[in-house]
């Protein structure tokens, strides 16, 4: 930690440097998030990229008082370390240590809970009206990446936010990117304003040829409204936020300190909403990163001289998957690929690359995806979305609404899903298989390992209704891969054979529990192993078998348990009038914490040993 | 039927007319759809403001081979007349009969299935899309309100086409109005260019004007691009759109069919994405309409001469909540309330009367108004955020993102929950106990009458985290409205004892279910009935004591069985290992179909006298 920095508990301490002291500190900020960031992991590129904000904001506003808030935050690093929690910092996204994103239970400073892209506007607006209906005093600041921008919601907010006039501050963190390179024509657009003569250049021969326009007479009053608004266009590029009832200003160098302090000085003198244009570069100051941005935006350890990562990557379910769709891709010319702003993260780089005029990435934009691949379904083609488990929530309706309601084979393939890690309880996926399985029409599988994942895309892509299938982050199983083969809609695998109970689950846990299971069986416990790979529709016919022995039957998942797999089975249970003593093993009734998988899953009793332990306590009393 | 309509029985018949048929057909037009709308209820007012806009699309364009996709879809009745079902038209929104919106499987002129808003050009970019990829030729047009436009996902989705360039046709439906007058920047920045010099008389002077601008020379180019973009915006009012990648054209007068019809022609000939601006008056034709188009939107039987309806409006659980809102306010100056578009339909016109200041509506956009909400609950503010179930589907993240993992304080009140009735299947609210029941934090009520909704309500706003009551659409039960009064969290009440078995249930049914069990009471069979109130969290000591009798225990829910309250129930009981047998009544499957609220009912089996039968069944066997 830096010798300035160290001075810093909080932003006050921040006010008493002089402008020198706080160039330097943001070198110092810099070094202490690499260093940190390069042995926990975390967001990188993105914190980098907005250190000189952070100063700016922090000089200007009076936090906590004043509300900042970050949107996904995933680039408030720099924010942490100056509000109070710079020693905790060094245990970022560690089990029990501070969050990666801002959170409300971690500090006043932290004036709202994020993870989830495009809600601070939202959000911000909220808290700007409740100010002024309880008669209060203070600043309301949202900060927004224009990828955040492409957010559906961002642009409800501004929208209201405009109607209503409510004093806000918007600042567009526009470095050009969301996690990859950014789409959209509103991202098109904020760069026609970066190259804008009047960023550059020509702002003075603009102001001198506008002189020249002839007088406006008073016949002309209405047309010279209009005029005036057309001069008013020349000279302020963000027209379509000045459009939508918000004041523009901008766009100025997000890494010059003096600048910003001053434009945001000047936003606060301003009546009614304003947005403040502010040119970043992700990964700034860290050479690696600004040259690789996409690759810096999410890290996991690495040496921070040469930015290669400590362990080999290991071989991902994401990666599985990715090169798999390219395999089947070949000889399907109806399969098309679909992404919300990862590329990279769903494995759909390779696709992209193999076959990039079947693949459309749409910027942030989960429910435009979810209702663009049901238009494309309606038209003879295949879609697979590939979304993240936490992130497909937000087209819930349109997987109800658009592909289920009208039975379209449009494929989801949900990354992420179950306990994430380090992200923490924005990003577990743990509600996916609940969330779906309560939706008429869809098929619902999950594989318990990466062979097969494979099967059941080759499933999905030959199926002629809605259907989805849902896998872990991170390292797969490391099983041998084998031929495709389609699996039979509805139907589980016997994995071992038992006399004394059974455990029907799906996916990674049942990992755990098969090798549970084989331990056991030296204690003289026979317990039956079942991989219902279905969770929707289950294998009544294989279920009802066991059911019908009543043994008791454990059920497992990486779910909640509320309305889940083993919910699911119950129901069947009940319906069928089986008698077995059912127990349902997954995720409490609670937000997870952040950590790693295994002490995540460790809390719910999703481990090997723990789920052996469980195991012993049911059958050894009998 | 008019002579004209007689003759018409697809859109080629349409093309035989000479122009003044044409007009006189939409004479007809509008006095067949009064008159069968006056009869079945329909959305009136929206279908009468698109005639002539129905009329110019089909004369333009080829349908079915052209796709002509009508965002929300209330509109489209003229659309069904012309397409073939002018005769079962008659059967509108009946049990079994045509659908009040577009449907894929009634016609292929239905090329997208709506009912919720803001789809539309999601999947007609998929549609384009597609046919591009298939080298096909057709058009593909969407045609949106201005208030669906305020949906965030049409903001994405135009992003996504103007980025992309491809060819599609969006018609903006400007009539300034959602269901309620319209709300937001983008409708009062429409309405600026309804009222443009360009639109009414300065054109000619506007141009002679820019012609006296002097010539730009060869140094200037940069800033002579500049002004160019600027002149455009002089004569073009569509900047924004034009901004976002896609040609204007407009405004022009939606009645007018002569100029509708040229400007769809020009459209055809454009390269890349258009928009029509197209000014309509909802309601048109039927001045009772004209004058009061939010009463006409949605309406059941009515006279025609006097606009009237032909039943007297009971007392509705919309009404109770809206009134006891206000009641309930008065004391509270913490409450605010918050609508998507709908201050009439969920009851809060009566909040919005009484506090003005206090109520929000955000327009089309439930995800904005759930995190603005999570928002004014950070600072202090008590928001009750009122939705219709199935809407509510669309701000399912930022429930479980935004307010429940941070634990704050928001109502929802979520009307519409259950069997809607007529609209049918894309307006069922059946999902809610099963994706609310998923979230941790979040507290979960179901009235089963008018009265308890009022205690519930109260129970709401003095409760400290984030809570949920949803309640049927309709008629409320009938029952004497008492004070009000805190209901403990996570307690049923037991209507009725009994010692042969148990129901246990939450909403309107279990009001069936209690009147089928005092018919079995005659019949010797002796069932206990308890309201569960609470869906989460479930009155666990009240459960565990009629579980440990092995009495069977019967679950009764207006939702899918899937997820749902029987399903909590079936935990529960297997948590704990009870071993009662347990029957989950409630909603098959499947998507149920549209009809009277009874005949819907009756085919899940949720009548007083299904409910009847099902229990003798189960107790005459034992």
């Amino acid at each position: 930690m830096g010798p300035i920095l160290e001075r810093i508990s909080s932003p006050e301490d921040l006010k008493k440097l002089n402008f020198s002291e706080v160039v330097a500190l943001a070198r110092e900020l810099r070094e202490y998030i690499i260093t940190v960031a390069s042995q926990n992991g975390g967001h990188l590129a993105p914190s980098l990229g907005v250190i000189e904000l952070t100063l700016a904001l922090h000089l200007v506003f009076e936090a906590p008082k004043d509300k900042i808030i970050w949107d996904v935050g995933h680039q408030a690093y720099a924010h942490k370390i100056l509000t109070g929690r710079k020693k905790q910092f060094k245990t970022l996204r560690t089990f029990g240590g501070i969050s990666g994103f801002p959170k409300r239970e971690e500090s006043p400073y932290d004036s709202f809970g994020v993870g989830h892209s495009s809600t601070s506007i939202s959000a911000a607006l909220g808290m700007a009206l409740a100010r002024d209906l309880k008669g209060e005093n203070y600043e309301v600041v949202a900060v927004i990446g224009d990828g955040a921008l492409t957010g559906g919601m961002a642009f409800e907010a501004l929208n209201h936010a405009g109607h209503l006039k409510t004093n806000l501050i918007v600042v567009v963190n526009d470095n050009e990117m969301s996690i990859a390179k950014n789409v959209g024509a509103l991202s098109s657009y904020l760069s026609r304003i970066r190259t804008d003569p009047k960023y550059s250049k020509g702002k003075d021969e603009l102001e001198a040829l506008i002189k020249k326009i002839p007088h406006i007479g008073p016949t002309m009053v209405k047309v010279g409204e209009r005029l005036k608004d057309s001069f008013k266009y020349l000279l302020v590029p963000g027209m379509i936020f000045e459009e939508l009832g918000f004041t523009y200003l901008g766009p100025i160098d997000g890494h010059n300190i003096k600048e910003m302090t001053e434009v945001l000085r000047r936003a606060k003198t301003y009546d009614g909403p304003v947005v403040i244009h502010v040119i970043t570069k992700k990964g700034k100051g860290y050479l690696l990163a600004e040259e690789n941005p996409d690759g810096f935006h999410g890290v996991g350890k690495f040496y921070v001289s040469t930015g290669e990562p400590v362990e080999a990557p290991k071989v991902s379910f994401t990666e599985v998957f990715g090169k798999a769709l390219v395999e089947l891709s070949e000889s399907r010319r109806d399969v098309v690929a679909i992404t919300a702003a990862m590329p990279t993260g769903t494995g759909l780089n390779y696709f992209a690359r193999h076959f990039p005029d079947r693949f459309y990435d749409v910027g942030i934009a989960e429910q435009h995806a979810v209702t663009m691949a049901a238009g494309m379904a309606c038209e003879g083609l295949k879609p697979v979305v590939a979304i993240y488990s936490t992130f497909l929530q937000r087209s819930f309706d349109q997987i109800i609404h658009d592909v289920c309601l009208q039975n379209l084979p449009v494929v989801f393939a949900i990354d992420r899903a179950g306990i994430v890690g380090e992200d923490g309880p924005t990003h577990h996926g743990i509600f996916d298989l609940s969330y779906l399985r309560l939706i008429p029409n869809l098929t619902l599988m999950v594989p318990r390992n990466e062979d097969m994942l494979r099967k059941m895309l080759y499933t999905a892509l030959n199926y002629p209704g809605p259907i989805a299938l849902r896998y872990p982050r991170g390292a797969a199983v490391g099983v041998k891969l084998t031929p495709y083969e389609e699996i039979p809609i509805g139907t589980g695998e016997v994995l071992k054979e038992g006399r004394d109970g059974f455990i029907v689950g799906v996916g990674r846990p049942l990992n755990y529990a098969l090798k549970a299971a084989q331990r056991l069986e030296n204690e003289g416990i026979s317990l039956g192993v079942i991989d219902a790979r279905f969770v929707k529709p289950l294998d009544e016919k294989l279920l009802e078998e066991i059911g019908r022995l009543k043994k008791p039957v454990i059920t497992v998942e990486e779910n909640v348990l509320a309305g889940g797999f083993g919910s699911a089975v119950n129901e069947l249970f009940q319906a069928k009038g089986l008698e077995s003593r059912v127990i349902n093993l997954g995720i409490a009734d609670e937000f997870p914490p952040q950590g790693k998988v295994e002490e995540v899953l460790n809390l719910y009793g999703l481990t090997e040993e723990k789920i052996y332990l469980k195991l012993q306590e049911i059958f050894s009393k009998r």
